[in-house]
């Protein structure tokens, strides 16, 4: 085993010092925005209860869950080689139930409706939290698809105001518009809406069915969304009726129409009032209304939404969406707390992470490196430079002193690589007058600086 | 299922608003003071190979590794039933291998040691990492040890240089004194003093053994440590030396009769240079040596220590250890790369936290509350103070408005109950003045401010 080369697992990823820097930037600039909007932080164990993820996430979400192994005597669950071979023959689903009680979280969204319910007694409504935390999925591993990937999620819950909504559009501002990611674009639709156009199309009764292949019109397009929603019993007229919507860019024209076509279906107009007072809060708060657009396509894969549906996109690059998220109004039901109307977002990490690299967004201050760095010469001069080391370190100056007494040659290399921007060179001349030698690696420029205006210099 | 009360597995946790406050303050700190060293941070998945992990912990510590089941038809690893009660038979060892690949971390170190060999192409040595993860124990749960828990880890590997062990000490020293924890001690010992040790009592044969036993000495005491070692083959003469060793409480004294007792064995003559060298470092970086003691009983219960090693205790509570560390001459051979040493210490951030919370070390700064809350009187006042909310988040003051227009008693308990300092109240006759009222929750004391002059009177 010893001579194996070792590896992440499959869809599992190291991040370096460089990445780390970057990653650290981005989620800074999100807790940031979180923190501005009132929003406190909470953190669930990575490892949840099975029974609190199975049947959360659909049968295929089900699936992707990574169960985790009971540990000790999992085996003697099986009371006879019989009845082993009885559970096999039943299949997996049977057989994880009697060897894994617990599993990785899938998202963050099950957690933290667990938690609401958990912590009733503890927290304050409306419960406004923020949580950023890996998730996993058994997924088949693509270019921007992992394995094990960090969600960023803010949440309210125990309030319907449509302000909660308005937040969290202004949160998208900040945070795309801090990071510099200028070209974002934030879709906009209604549950209610598309429950309207539903009914237009004859398909009330299947509501899941149609959202479900909605959703899939940006990767399989018009004809073929039409065609399964066909084959699903909607009417052909209902179909080019609501297509025909579909293509209107104007947003006043838009809701116009929608307003008639809707007239007489309550839930569908209840959905047109809430985008509206939403659009309407959101001017008053003064958001850049260019980067938001009400699509009415928009469907979004997950069940439990039920009012405003968001998804956030490059508009100069195919890559998927970078945020979303949604209102839900009875996730805590799902652990046996009713009533409690919540609304959240969800920013992706790791595909911002991968816009900001392509687009070149990241500051060239992100960095990892320390201000300065001491030559080692040896012992003499080492002790030299370890005393004043403390005291920069004292001032909050990141200081390294070379370890060993290498080649001066290799130690100017290290600090080359790791794009340290000082060097303080010293040696025996240096500890006899009480100085030292400076270096800024950019210019190669070298000063002489007491000892004592050392500091100084350095932090001013 | 609905109507079952959900939780978190047994012995892992949610951390609410306050507690990821004070957590983060701890992690924080420790950090910023990582970072003053130079160390720079990298993240591994919380997730490895299992291969990656087993026998690194010796028998005991693959059992408390949690195993991830394969996803899909993991059952198809069995091509007839003959095969599945065969693998049963020969036990949860075997059968483990057959549906699991993957496994959660059990400790930063070793995902380490193998990130540095993945990744020798990319990072320069020495390198100085730190890493802020959780990771995973299948202990039983008890008071302050749980199942999933953080470890903060620094290493440098290499390079063989005292000053990185200096370094780490300073890194002690400075997170507690940082953290107000005042009362730490550093024990320090040296694994080849043990071995010259062990030879004395006449157990170089079985070190491993020798130091397994001696690291009980704080748990079951000196009578039952040395019954367990006699029974292993120590001597009664070798045993009494040492033990009179062990009562010397004055550090100089102990050096030299250490030197004397050793004066023929290399190996522990070179842990006492090791020691000495160590700090005399330490004297010069300027370090208040009063916190730190060799302490020639430390023994560390990992067998991949080959130098000094470390433990912080606090001296005025019982408690356990709270940080600790070592030297560890070829962690990286495990993964096929020899020659590479290195140095690393781990804080304890749950122990540390429960430490703090009882000794009452939080400052009342450490707070998940935001600055100021708006009062909801309904749509016209809302609106008002949407606009206002815009400029105080713009100014980075952290605002939030109540989302629903509630009784003004429930709004103000809100407030109360989440600390928040400042409300801000504002009814028709404020819209009209265009003034809001501002409350100090605190004092009760209440005062107008002309709209445009409220961020400035908040900011400043």
């Amino acid at each position: 085993m010893a001579s194996n080369k070792p590896s992440t697992p499959k869809g599992m990823r190291d991040f370096t010092p460089e990445q780390m820097a970057k990653r650290n930037y981005i989620f800074d600039n999100i807790k940031n925005v979180f923190k501005k909007y009132g929003f406190v932080q909470i953190e669930t164990p990575c490892v949840e209860n099975l029974d609190t993820l199975t049947g959360k996430y659909g049968d295929e979400g089900d699936k992707l869950i990574f169960k985790i192994l009971n540990s000790g005597n999992y085996l003697s669950e099986f009371k006879t080689d019989e009845e082993l071979i009885e559970v096999k023959n039943q299949g997996e689903g049977a057989f994880t139930k009697k060897i894994s009680e617990k599993a990785l979280r899938y998202d963050l969204t099950v957690p933290f409706a667990r938690f609401v319910v958990q912590h009733r007694n503890e927290i304050q409504l409306p419960f406004r939290r923020f949580q950023i935390q890996p998730v996993w999925r058994a997924d088949r591993p693509q270019k921007g698809r992992y394995r094990e990937f960090f969600q960023c999620d803010a949440d309210i819950v125990g309030s319907e105001s449509l302000l909660n909504e308005t937040d969290l559009m202004n949160i998208f501002n900040d945070v795309f518009s801090t990071l510099g990611l200028h070209s974002f674009v934030v879709k906009i639709n209604n549950r209610k809406i598309l429950e309207g156009l539903a009914e237009i199309v004859g398909m009330s009764q299947d509501f899941v069915g149609f959202t479900i292949v909605l959703d899939k019109l940006d990767k399989i397009g018009e004809e073929k969304v039409k065609l399964e929603l066909l084959e699903k019993g909607a009417s052909k007229e209902g179909l080019e009726k609501i297509f025909d919507l579909f293509k209107i860019d104007n947003q006043s024209e838009l809701l116009e129409k929608l307003n008639t076509i809707l007239s007489n279906n309550e839930t569908g107009k209840l959905g047109i009032t809430e985008v509206s007072q939403l659009f309407d809060y959101m001017q008053v708060a003064g958001i850049n209304m260019s980067k938001f657009e009400l699509d009415i396509s928009l469907a979004r894969g997950l069940n439990y939404y039920t009012g405003c549906i968001f998804e956030v996109k490059i508009s100069d690059l195919e890559f998927g969406s970078i945020a979303a998220g949604g209102r839900y109004d009875n996730l805590c039901g799902l652990f046996g707390m009713d009533g409690i109307s919540g609304v959240g977002i969800s920013f992706g990490a790791d595909r911002i992470y991968d816009v900001m690299e392509l687009k070149g967004l990241f500051p060239l201050t992100v960095t990892d490196r320390p201000q300065i760095m001491f030559v080692n010469f040896g012992e003499e001069e080492m002790k030299y430079c370890l005393s004043i080391a403390t005291e920069l370190r004292n001032a909050g100056v990141s200081t390294e002193i070379y370890p060993d007494t290498a080649k001066l040659k290799k130690q100017m290399q290290y600090a080359n690589d790791r794009n340290i921007p000082v060097v303080c060179i010293v040696g025996k001349d240096e500890v006899t007058a009480q100085t030292v030698t400076l270096k800024k690696m950019e210019t190669g420029e070298q000063s002489t600086v007491k000892r004592k205006d050392l500091v100084r210099s350095i932090v001013n």
